[in-house]
């Protein structure tokens, strides 16, 4: 795996966390994969499974209200045989939280099979978010 | 993908609770992936990447003091290609986590290469994991 496959997992990641501040469930729903099967853990929610409880996840998310205050840092990409992961903290308006998304190629781009949010310590990210975002 | 491939990384899965359960680093170690890049994500950290950090924060962990009560539930597997990833509650002395387990074959046997554990809301999991766990 090139460099160019981990440049495309990091825009894939960035596009979907552009969806997520954007509260665009739209493009939400356009970046998630519709062949392979897809998975979503909320923070603190068990295991969401299958695109119709994932999607309806997100339109619950996305569509409660205002966008949601989310920024992506530090993202990580690796890739796995012909899947990819990338790792990243996700900076929200009054916490920080540790993400995985995973994703797979459909049509020669890049989908989301699944997403993993859960609470990071605040010492572990060694600032403020409440003062990092805007 | 078969029945079959689930039913493998079902069996992993368990296999990687196992080692957690009993502390055994041996194990441990022999069921992460040694070709592919592997991350970690325990509750409330960062990601950790690479086999020597990620190994390292398990020999933190199992290391210390007695074995970790550890129990696996729902676990959901998935194929995403030549990738697959395991979903899955995991029940401790004292609380509940939501997991998310990444696997990748290597000589033919599906290996770890990205575990992401962190809290579950005591009220999603429907019961007291104090009660449940022995």
């Amino acid at each position: 795996m090139g460099n160019g496959v981990l440049a495309e997992l990091l825009r894939a990641n960035d596009a979907f966390y552009g969806v997520f501040a954007a509260g665009d469930i739209e493009g939400m729903d356009a970046l998630w994969a519709v062949r392979a099967p897809v998975a979503c853990i909320h923070p603190g929610w068990p295991a969401l499974h299958g695109r119709e409880q994932v999607m309806s996840s997100w339109r619950e998310i996305l569509l409660d209200g205002e966008a949601p205050q989310i920024r992506c840092e530090q993202p990580h990409a690796f890739a796995v045989g012909d899947a990819g992961i990338v790792t990243c903290i996700e900076l929200l308006a009054d916490n920080a939280l540790a993400a995985t998304n995973v994703f797979a190629r459909e049509n020669g781009l890049w989908h989301l099979v699944h997403h993993h949010a859960g609470p990071l310590q605040p010492a572990e990210v060694g600032f403020d978010p409440g003062q990092t975002i805007n």
